[in-house]
């Protein structure tokens, strides 16, 4: 049951139509998009796959589907669960692990917050117990939840009473506690790194890889980096790493989720606009995006490598 | 199409059994409590009601079964629809006017927050319009939701977009932003309180209701409150508002939905515990808890008047 | 040693000139509009009065010709005296009580916050002793300085360590901790309310008065206000306070601080632009405030009784 | 005019006698242990140096001590200058180019908050001018002061208005907008990383240097760790980086600064306790924290090299 998420993971986006339904046909594309692209782990469902804004139903043909395409591949699919309704999310775990995903994934409910680790380890035994034969990874992002608590502390709490747990998909900037669960009991739990812009940054602390929406559209520019890291040449490796600050920063400015989707479509992967709240670009914010985009030489930075796409 | 939630409101809990499963055999017996303390409408499966701690399909028949309970009583049934999910929230909302209920109401997403007035406004109108015959309130919690926009500002840009807009559950401690709602469009909005620990206040600047937690187990309290404040009598007004700080107050010492849910027990209607990631009382906070009620004369204050009763 | 902050306390602005010197001559005339308008008791060197954005000399300064001013006067004198640094904290109340003031108030320091209520109590208990035969208020202000603990408890923690405490200044919406201070301790500590846009409302739960910016420019507002409560005439009392809601909010949007420094330069008290980090108001600024301020009529409202001004 | 913060730079403790008075002859010796363990740069008078809890007078005096000691030494002085009230900030400033510090930092106000970049900006430029000769820093530390704002924007709207800016402490662990700002206008900003437990991350995307605390007790390990990065020897740098994260944890748990200000007392350079907002250690917590260091390895690691010693 040993998993290890190092590389590169792209936080896949969730395809709707242009009537905001749930688009099914362009999961394929995803895949050899990502594949081309020199990433082959996809971690579905997530933030940037809008999971607070599906169906249950939709979460689950959603997985369905991804484990479909993957059959066969190369991909890995990790899929996450997390859910203000922890029976959704043990419905969630148990469907994924019938499916034979490589791993699942929870955040914490959100709206009612637990007021303790002990309560948060209790919501994180509640869900993975629902797959008890599929790693489990704790999803921390507390500038999206609000639920702000130790993850040293976290791992030493739930190490005896979550028997899959498998790491931390860590989307929080506090390089300490990065640090102190990189060695946590002996360094076996797996720690993918959240925050894409940083990303060199987790490496240079000890960081194996990372889960984000950028490795959809940007993962040469990445790969490269690593490329770079891993040889000593960190002048390359910065310059990288700030190609995807450039982006980043320029997505940011528009919306990120409706932007990104919008380069998606640049690049040949349309998976439309995101669903409300989230919001769409106007045609005219589509233009600027590209020239922008044009502007920083994405385009050119972000072609995948001849070797990863023959 | 006009509704006017004035008075008490009892924001329901939502009913488990002690395998924390939906108990909807409970209904009937806190409809009848409530209808006997001398409330007679509910707002259900709002925070209160664990609203995210339940799937859509318990959300469904939970509105099912308190309709068919309140068939041929006074109780009208007021349905909490909000969702992070916007595609549920729909399917809840054109349940709900199946149903024949009286009104709906949402909160805001709150993983993806609306960016903007516009954006929270376009989520309502999205799930109002779902039903199109059955009056909208919008429920403002910052507190829970942690989006923060401007009230009276919500009501000028909704009122046109929204035809079904029929006012706000005002959970937000904001008294200014309060009264200049009340005095909107010229007092056409209907908003309910939602801080029954302070009802006197809203009272005091023009409210005429609330909708709120404390009103399933203290509502006597507060219909004496009012009772009192509508004769110009302050100083039982006060006391008796005091007597609802009291006890949430002790109830908020033992985690405040865990603790609510138990006084419901100690009352003979029996609602389960919470589920996580709430959390419930142990057995001997069971046992201080009562002890705290007794103490502050919480058992004789609560009883309702034999006019209500009978 | 007793005193009670009932009724209305004007929390004064600091006068500058251009340049942005402290400008002396200004308080005398301060003290006249004041007293003109109905109110006895000012509380100087507070947020109103930019404490932070003032020098310790400047802060004596200013205490010292308030008391000049006041002396032969109705006019009590409240002086803040709370700083980010205890040492000038107690050098201010130790002078305060030299000038003979009616009583001192200290603010949490709030760069380095208290980190439990204790340190709290530790922290006003050393500027208090400075000034022992002085009645000392906390003063609680949240939104300001980020220390949020429990005032009930802090009462109940500093009745004991800090001799002179006499009651709390309120600047906190929370109505609930409010109603419970009122209670505390038999309802000896005096607690002035400091959210003038819902005075009406800590009224109503047994509030007795306020200390608050706006009793500079609008004070015969809430003393009609006030007086209509008294008699029970709460159409009144509404419509009153309402006034009070849209002068406020027509100041906010133009920066409250600048905005209502303009305002007593139209009523003929100039006290110059505030200090940055608060903003003056551009010159057009100044012409749409004043046509606002027409348009609510509040050249009218603020007009005092012809009683005060004899 | 020019100068650069690489490297480490002590924020060196203010020290106190056992009455809480300032303690001048201290200086000396916190002087002499920088320049055996290998920093030549002293921050004074910033966070660590608790200035918000200094008089103006004692800021004055410890400007002009360090100044003195430095005199002949190789060692360079920084003086933060910032303060709530700039008329303090600007006498601190044109003070510290009278005795030729090497420059001045500010950081923002922080009770009343710039509500602009504009605003920050402004303040920022007033502070400048007093010193005209001396290169400016602002000093960002989001987390204390609560004022966010977007530092590549700063650095842009600053750039022309204050000719002395020379870059920014950048205690903030926002390490994209790190990237930004040390890529803006040609690289030509300055950029001394405050986040000491995690520097390593900061000269992995270009940082050159850091201003913390922790540099007074613990430089040997951190020189190590530079040493081995530009050496490239990730192993070493990452193991040394986190003996900082070690120690500086085991400190948190006391309360970081009255920790922080023992551990100085054990290494034979006695400061002294904070004052009030922080708090001192008790003689068991005492006790308790030199275990904690002798367990940890501490009083070997941070033992300076002989090259620097001697």
């Amino acid at each position: 049951m040993t998993i290890k998420l190092h590389g590169l993971v792209a936080a896949t986006h969730t395809p709707f139509d242009a009537d905001g339904q749930l688009n099914l046909t362009a999961v394929e594309k995803q895949a050899g998009h990502l594949l081309g692209s020199g990433v082959n782990t996809v971690f579905i469902c997530g933030s940037t796959g809008e999971s607070h804004s599906l169906t249950v139903e939709e979460r689950l043909a959603l997985a369905r589907r991804w484990c479909e395409v993957a059959r066969g591949t190369d991909l890995r699919v990790v899929v996450h669960v997390g859910s203000n309704c922890l029976a959704d999310a043990r419905a969630l775990a148990a469907h994924s692990q019938s499916l034979g995903v490589a791993a699942i994934a929870a955040l914490a409910p959100s709206y009612f917050k637990p007021k303790s680790l002990d309560v948060l380890v209790a919501c994180c035994a509640d869900v993975a117990a629902a797959a008890p034969g599929t790693p489990f990874y704790y999803y921390d992002i507390p500038p999206m939840t609000g639920v702000q608590l130790s993850m040293p502390d976290f791992l030493s709490a739930a190490a005896e009473r979550i028997p899959t747990l498998t790491g931390i998909k860590f989307s929080n900037p506090d390089l300490m506690a990065y640090q102190r669960c990189l060695r946590s009991h002996g360094g076996r739990f797996d720690m993918p790194w959240g925050m894409d812009e940083y990303l060199l940054a987790a490496l240079a602390v000890g960081g194996q890889g990372g889960v984000g929406s950028s490795y959809n559209f940007a993962a040469p520019v990445y790969l490269r980096m690593m490329a770079a890291f891993a040889k000593g040449d960190l002048t390359t490796a910065r310059a990288e790493q700030y190609r995807s600050v450039e982006v980043i920063d320029l997505l940011a400015g528009f919306g990120y989720m409706g932007a990104a989707k919008a380069v998606m479509g640049f690049l040949g992967v349309d998976v439309g606009p995101p669903r409300l709240p989230n919001t769409s670009l106007a045609p005219d914010q589509h233009a600027r995006l590209r020239a922008g985009l044009e502007r920083i030489g994405f385009f050119e930075w972000s072609r995948p490598l001849v070797s990863h796409a023959s």
